[in-house]
């Protein structure tokens, strides 16, 4: 087997995601995922840290996109409108990987240690939108505010997508859910 | 030393919360705190499972008023007032304590595993915040979205408040970023 294997990282997400979810998290290590990817455990560490950076290794990916999405807003555009340009941006990524994700959902939410997880990566993205809306000239607590109000759109339009109930793009929820925060917000 | 004590508990908060400070509290063990509050390590669990706890145990409070705030907002509130009342009836709670919410406040910003803490915390506020906006008849995502508006502002006021250059009350800070919610809500 030489170094170079086609699509190795691929190849290992896939892996993991199957025994993790045939088998369970806890019940999966690491030897396992790179036999199931025809690849070995020193490749595996060449592309993850661990098990756990399989599921979540995506986040800087999504951090990446909405940050940029809020950076090339035109400069007139009021900080939410900057926020839901970000989220216009990182809509494709979900879309494409539409079964994959559901399925990383899934083991996400069936283990405490990994929600956890997620509170910590969120709670990362929303300062690194705060801080796109600093460069932007916003202050605080303005910026803040609105990149908590953002991640909030995100985290519940996303909850609705991949609900099997649900059809509609990613995009058109996180346009609703940003406008559906809009009506909350005027509603006295 | 009979096994009555008075005001254990506060006793044991203080000696944790002075411990946690002056050492670390990596390097503070329940017996010192124990120690520190003339007390035995027995009385200890009788209050706190561990010295994590000790931190944590106002959370409960937070979160029941908070919640009952909700409650008992007038039936025609819209969702947003009905969290802004639930917001104005825990600021007593952090104004009769604000020194000693401060000095808890350094000890978790100091560390990762306090912090991951407070992130589960936030999140299960949240959900409880929404589940009493489902018992007043507010559906989803409306629930969910205005929760996490009133987290946020709760967040990004007792930010505020606990730094010294701060002097408003809690419930005014509250209220501004409520007003800076909706005021970036409104803006295109």
């Amino acid at each position: 087997m030489g170094r170079w294997e086609p699509d190795a990282r691929g190849r290992l997400e896939r892996a993991a995601l199957d025994l993790f979810s045939e088998r369970g998290y806890d019940e999966t290590i690491v030897a396992d995922i790179a036999e199931r990817a025809g690849l070995t455990k020193r490749t595996f560490f060449r592309y993850f840290p661990d098990k756990r950076e399989v599921l979540f290794s995506g986040e800087k990916v999504l951090e990446e996109l909405f940050t940029e999405g809020v950076r090339a807003a035109p400069a007139s555009a009021a900080p939410l409108d900057a926020v839901a340009a970000g989220l216009e941006n990182l809509a494709p990524l979900f879309e494409e990987r539409r079964e994959l994700v559901i399925q990383r959902q899934r083991i996400v939410v069936s283990n405490p240690e990994l929600q956890e997880r997620t509170l910590i990566k969120m709670a990362s993205l929303t300062r690194a939108v705060a801080e796109a809306l600093h460069r932007r000239g916003v202050g605080e607590p303005t910026a803040s505010l609105t990149a908590e109000a953002g991640v909030s759109v995100f985290r519940v339009a996303f909850a609705r997508w991949v609900d099997p109930a649900n059809r509609p793009p990613l995009s058109d929820l996180m346009r609703e859910s940003l406008e559906e925060l809009r009506a909350v917000a005027a509603a006295r």
